[in-house]
């Protein structure tokens, strides 16, 4: 259906007298033998969907050897990277699986060769065929930004053969990230056709994201995640057009995130000190590798609760549980009457601030269990001097305030789960507040009814699995369908699609979350009508195995079927 | 519990004064922080359990470059591969993160190199340190079969550093199946020590498997598996003591394999003619990898129903279903009328049993949908013909019937699914039923009862998936649990853990399969009495650590938790 809008668009706007949508790959199995549940993947189609995309049934063919990616900008780091990693994308296609069926059709069936090379000079006389496209100019024609940020501009232009400048390319944008999401999509519409030819058809797209917090939350504490893992993982992403890497990198079981001024916590707390860190040079290449890709990574450092193994490293820090009037050894969440704690926290934070560029930091503060504070005598204490009765959460108002309060002196904006606006802990107006339980409409309103920015997970956490086409039900989820006036829609900043570590490690972590992270992508990147599910189907069908030719181990995502190339380790 | 009962058949065999079990590695938390839910892996432990199993705290050390496995057997070429193989399984452990924790190790505190040295030197006062093990003789005293089979021999016999001779070590075995078998134990029972060094403890272990038929079936029609993927999955049936890859290599969604008599049916059938088949050079080496690793490969060629993929490759050989009085396009089962059928069926299973050298051959003949058979006026003139009435079961076991009766001249079992039986079928006593649907029990009872040998996959339906320890499930499914008597419960002769293909090809199957399939590894090795979920936890996170150190993307078991070499592409 958003297809055909698209097309429709187009014809009024370019007057082009005819054309198509690039037909859909066929079957091996003839038709009387279609097979109906099976999905026929697009060719050539991008993904996310472009919020203006407009293509024709003409095409030009490229190269490789005799392509380029001519550059019209002032220097900039970031796109010299970018035009190599893509050049390398695009092309770096003849792998295994190529090179064997190219082998196969040689040894079966002389043929074959010949009648695919009469094909590309038939192609020649093909009325669609305007040629080969020899390069694509990269005119980026202000920005190059250091680091990506909440507000980073990432439209841009994209132009192929169009009515205005025919046999040329364009890429275009006032920013490198726009430019670099440009690359991503020239990456996609840039296709091999069925005679085993690089083509691209003639296209016009006009591209820009809906919302501007895109994120994967990955979690490396129930789990260590090797650092190669997070790298490929930057990659896939990038593939997706995803922007923040949410990195919830400490939690209850363990501390990999190794601190210069406190080295105990990791020592102590890490599944193991030597292997299962992440020392300052590991995320330094992270936070690098990240932004030469526009991704923003943003760590989450949970307090007061999901904190127990901070407590090895630092003692005194988590509160001691009482059971029959005296410890019985066991932890709850930090303790926030010492002013030791604040002190603590300060000194951390100032370090996790000076080591990831981002403008932010997710403060956690979910579901702190009441049940150790209320056992024990100080805590207790501390509450009546406070004259907070019995309400704990006032108890977590207060720790979370101060937390809050060092965060402003950082200079730092910060993120918090929403259970710290539902317990009524006052916070900033700049402070984001992290939608995940149930009932997001009800709370998506709440919160923005309240003046504060939002972020959506809540239908997104793709650690739940099934042997089903669950990407479209995440595929359905919109973050900006709440009960609100347009001023609460706007202050919906995105989303993020988690996959919390419980069940997930290096073994499963890409399969898991590719393609399923894509339709999330999808919904934050394009726009609000670009929704329906049975023709973006085909799309995604295509996109897994783009990301499968790539290398990527994404699982099937439509039931039986199969990718041209399929994957090999 | 299975622990202790071995450690008091151990007291009462060996009269050992002083010994224990092995300690299980300590989570890096100190105990004051300790982390309940997470499984702390065992050391050493073999996976899946031998049924008998003594293991005393005293143990050797092993110097990899002074280490050798001296034969004592005739010329047995398996035997010689096996060993090669195994050497390289149980030496080759210093990859990646070995090194590169070694590296941090030195980088980080040369005390810590000094310190494990010490612990070397220590250790060879520690009176449980029997000194030097350098070389395990290989036993093979009678038989060196070409091929596994359905009554293969695996019983086997280790003694390490044992009463009867100490400081020695011995594997033994009538049989090439059992020395196969005992390398694998050896391989886990050698193991690591927290100091790095390799060691083997005093142990004696008689081992044999409860049930000859131990399976994993996967299916390559849903989704093409490369052979590569294949081949790596037959080493982990090997770590896990399985001994049937079930091939379903055909089905209703493609045709990959490749015949020499019938080449239309893969070059219409497959997913692509070229890139999505199995040669016939490839299953010979598939073949061959299995039987060198002792395992039969059973090829499953499924009908009348799922064949609409042989239709393209064999006009005439489907059904056509009618609507209106005419054929509607579509197509059914396998067309039981006509005697070209059962001419085609002769020629490709003659084939079949000359390509796989097994004595089975999989039938299949599950879920035929019988709406295209009455729908069609030639099968009901046929019906009416032969008398069937309206029964079209009777015509699905005139078609059973014939197909078992070309098995039989061509001097091959059968093994089919259980609505053969179900229906009535009459079949003859040397075929296998292979239980699948719910209610396995009263199946089991009733295919038993009519004399029949059983297999059991109804509770190993593996393709169904949950964030939970579903292995535990998997674990507690004992197909000897019916009411049948004693003589029934030996006609079980296994089962097999079931990958069916619909979401699974190359991305996500090894993960998928692996640790989940080592508890009904388990379940078909070991005694009856080792069903006790809680220590078998700590072996199988043991055995998945074990697992990804071989290269093996096994997946998380036991929920949070982390293995000391983890998975690195």
């Amino acid at each position: 259906m958003a297809v055909v809008i698209k097309i429709v668009v187009c014809i009024l706007l370019f007057c082009v007298a005819y054309f198509d949508v690039v037909q859909p790959a066929h079957q091996q199995i003839t038709g009387r033998y279609e097979l109906g549940s099976m999905e026929a993947a697009t060719v050539g189609a991008p993904w996310p969907m472009p919020q203006k995309y407009d293509v024709m049934q003409t095409y030009m063919f490229i190269d490789k050897s005799n392509f380029e990616f001519p550059v019209i900008a002032k220097t900039c780091d970031l796109l010299e990277d970018a035009i190599a990693r893509y050049y390398q994308i695009i092309f770096a296609t003849d792998h295994e699986s190529r090179s064997k069926r190219s082998l196969l059709n040689r040894e079966r069936s002389g043929a074959s060769v010949v009648m695919t090379k009469t094909k590309m000079v038939s192609s020649t006389k093909d009325s669609n065929n305007h040629g080969q496209l020899k390069n694509i100019s990269i005119i980026l024609t202000y920005k190059c930004e250091e680091y990506p940020s909440m507000n980073m501009d990432e439209q841009y232009e994209i132009k192929i053969d169009n009515w205005d400048n025919p046999g040329e390319g364009l890429l275009t944008s006032d920013s490198i990230w726009g430019i670099l999401r440009g690359l991503e999509t020239l990456s996609h519409i840039i296709h091999e056709a069925d005679d085993g030819a690089v083509r691209v058809n003639s296209t016009f797209i006009d591209d820009f994201p809906r919302f501007s917090h895109r994120g994967v939350l990955l979690d490396t504490s129930r789990h260590y995640l090797p650092k190669s893992i997070l790298l490929e993982n930057l990659d896939v992403m990038a593939y997706n057009k995803f922007n923040v890497f949410h990195w919830h990198i400490v939690d209850w079981q363990s501390f990999p995130y190794q601190s210069r001024v406190f080295p105990d916590l990791s020592r102590k707390g890490a599944y193991n000190e030597y292997t299962h860190i992440y020392t300052q040079d590991d995320i330094a290449e992270i936070v690098e590798y990240a932004r030469v890709r526009g991704i923003r990574v943003l760590p989450e450092f949970d307090t007061p609760g999901h904190t127990l193994s901070w407590g090895a490293g630092r003692p005194g820090l988590l509160t001691l549980c009482y059971a029959d009037g005296r410890p019985d050894g066991t932890h709850g969440p930090v303790n926030p009457v010492p002013a030791s704690t604040y002190d603590f926290m300060r000194r951390l934070l100032a370090e996790v601030v000076s080591v990831f560029p981002d403008a932010y930091v997710h403060l956690g503060g979910d579901e702190v269990n009441f049940g150790c504070w209320k056992s024990n005598p100080e805590i207790n204490k501390f509450m009546q001097k406070m004259g907070f009765g019995s309400n704990y959460a006032k108890l977590e108002e207060y720790y979370i305030q101060k937390i809050l309060k060092i965060m402003e002196t950082l200079n730092h904006g910060s993120m918090v789960w929403q259970e710290v606006f539902d317990n009524n802990v006052t916070v900033g107006g700049d402070t984001i507040v992290h939608v995940w339980k149930g009932g997001y409409q009800r709370e998506l309103a709440a919160v923005t009814a309240a003046g504060h920015d939002a972020l959506l997970s809540s239908c997104w956490y793709l650690d739940g699995i099934s042997t089903t086409a669950d990407w479209k039900t995440y595929y359905a989820c919109d973050p900006q369908r709440f009960n609100g006036t347009e001023q609460q829609k706007k202050l919906v900043k995105g989303g993020e699609a988690c996959l919390w570590g419980e069940w997930v490690d290096a073994t499963n972590l890409l399969a898991r979350l590719w393609p399923r992270a894509s339709a999330v992508a999808e919904r934050l990147w394009s726009n609000e009508d670009v929704n329906d599910v049975k023709t973006a189907a085909s799309r995604i069908e295509e996109h897994r195995c783009r990301m499968v030719r790539r290398g990527v181990p994404a699982q099937p995502v439509n039931g039986p079927g199969f990718c041209k190339h399929e994957f090999a380790q």
